[in-house]
């Protein structure tokens, strides 16, 4: 049996351990690719028993891109797993989906790092600055021109340039953001693990925020503020 | 001269010395204490010249809140310069707002920590969450209570009481949070000093973000989110 | 049975199930004082069935600090729960730790914001820093004057207080800080409930972060960095 | 004149303004495209007088990698100001270093969410973690995997599986993370137009952190500690 959609890496666990106990062997896949993927190629993150994915291995080769789907990388020897042609035997059961599980926190990471860069690029027209640090900047030309050699060169930044050759002022979206599990996952693995996700974690909350007129923590903000200083809270804008 | 305001401790200092050369002293006061200041006391911290701040020194003693004000700290030996009677000379010009620019900083990293923590407690009522382990919490009842004994206890707790009291669910706040400069400043003191300051930093943005219905960087995420996998954007809530 | 200690608010609900269905009666309480409770009087946060609680109450009455081991709220009714004599009926199985758990991780938000802030004071005298805009601040003097009618003060602040005089510098601490399970488990919370949580997610991150030489994280940045620009890393110092 | 080098923007505003009154034209010009630039190609912002833009552009379009560097954007009309070659004119003075400035932000924050996500990969392996979710993951594995089709493929995730190519365990690096001055004025701009940015933010603060041994924050969370609950310090590890 084999699990390609994205599940929690621990109901992998259990329920490998399930079917095992039946005599079934259970593979957990996490495939990464989008909407895109029949078109561009997806690959492949693979737990299990490595029997199991052994036995396997043809058909994530035949779904896999080939090596030929990215350049060689320099200094690099052949690895046994298959990463080199977008599928890779991660470890025994679970670990597919941990792996994808990350994938999807840093791509959330990865987003939320382009949409401040755009933020503040959006906002040096701010009439709160000096006129002479004001600027009107097209944004959709800049994701454009920074498609073409730049350090920040990527695949949704790609799609980002797409989305504002659409619509260069997003107009369409309202930016009510969901999450699904992997992000808030990954978060709960950092804390298991002690390691610090700060960038990962805001990341996800960025999104919790855009889901909310406003949250409580801001009224009992608004409530000291005006116990302590006898603020009254302005009625809206920046 | 003596500015008792808020300043940018870097306008002290230009300003100081432009006084200096017409012969004038100047010193930099930060006070607070906020509304609640003619009853409570307010501290004092003080900037510029020594040989001005001891000339001066008998106004602050008078303004001062004095030592009965709060609890000897065990252990303490009596400093030399007023901080037991709530004045405090804390060096050359800009020093005085400069200190109180931190301590701005300080409160509303102080500020944010109960923010959150009172929204978790709220929230505990969510219906995402499964019906055993969900609370229907009364939150200004739980602030009252910290104020014995709990290691959380402080001044704002006590405002926060007193808003939860008036108000148990909040509701004639919105939650439009205002900045002042001192929140802003301490950020780019931080930036400055090469200090990691991410709890004061999050404490400034939380506030940006309360002021707006939704920030651009919110649509960069739905704009990619929807070329990336086809995920069309939820009209609102959770 | 009253378990009094600290734990995972879900192991309460799991626990109180399995008591009932052999007769017995289980309170979760969640206690806030730390080693000062005995002299200062400490908190205390209740769970589990309410007749359970009622039965036990005269306990936690006696226990508890009493009414006046604050100043009263202005505007206050008093509440039936015992807020203002220190003890509080949280609700049912879970809810006094689940407050307790919501209490310290408030507690690592407060903490942090401390922190960094003294360490913007401390390090105000960087060399980085034009000479005009440097300052060495003595911030036990600072901690101490803030006792006094500030916005800041705070329980916390005041045995910040008592660690300052004893060592201004702080130099018999390393600065390896520990975490207990509340702070993780907060975030839990937060991720569960969907609130957004930076400063108390940043603040558990920070201390990952002291009790580590160096993070896996930085290495994979100097390594980025190195094949980007080809940047050398520095041996050390900010 | 031209400035292809990095500089603040607020420099180039004054600079340009000086030498308008010197009858001299002045042009900022971002690069990007690091070491590899000349075999990658790299790309061009611009700020100035629109036509002191217009006298240079056949330098700017010679020095730009072409249109056939990156594949057409799907949807996207051609734009008149070069971004599909690889040049862009941003706007008046300054304006090119300001998006410079930006593009280098957003740099910061995408490294800083491979790192955490790689660093939850490699610590996968901690003891601290249940025998049953604990992974040895071939971080070098999956970093080649990624470039084949995944959602978060980048040139940045090229250099990283060069680099962990060369060094899987990334022994020769140190991780102490130097800043250039782009990271740390993002942060400014942001403030001045009160954008939140919480992850380019926390970027630029892990590698603060990660130039100490200890920071005097971490020593003041060890003495409110040992004061509030008689915490000991643990001598190390996580």
């Amino acid at each position: 049996m084999i699990n390609g959609g994205n599940a929690d890496f621990k109901d992998d666990v259990r329920r490998a351990a399930f079917l095992r106990g039946k005599g079934i062997s259970f593979l957990d896949v996490g495939t990464s690719g989008g909407v895109w993927g029949l078109e561009r190629g997806y690959c492949l993150m693979i737990g299990g028993e490595k029997t199991a994915f052994q036995r396997t291995e043809p058909l994530f080769k035949t779904l896999a891109p080939n090596a030929s789907s990215a350049k060689p990388t320099p200094g690099r020897r052949k690895g046994s797993g298959g990463a080199e042609e977008g599928y890779l035997y991660c470890g025994p059961s679970g670990a597919g989906h941990f792996v994808k599980m990350i994938h999807n926190g840093i791509e959330y990471g990865l987003m939320q790092a382009y949409a401040e860069g755009f933020d503040i690029l959006k906002s040096a027209s701010s009439p709160q600055l000096p006129p002479e640090h004001r600027y009107e900047l097209e944004v959709g030309e800049i994701a454009e021109l920074w498609r073409r050699g730049s350090v920040v060169g990527s695949w949704l930044l790609d799609l980002l340039a797409i989305a504002l050759a659409e619509d260069p002022a997003l107009a369409s979206y309202q930016g009510y953001v969901d999450d699904s599990g992997e992000g808030r996952w990954t978060i709960l693995a950092a804390v298991e693990e002690a390691v610090p996700a700060d960038v990962l974690s805001a990341s996800v909350y960025a999104r919790f925020r855009s889901r909310q007129e406003h949250t409580f923590a801001e009224k009992i903000l608004s409530a000291m503020r005006r116990q302590s200083g006898g603020h009254q809270e302005r009625p809206s804008g920046r």
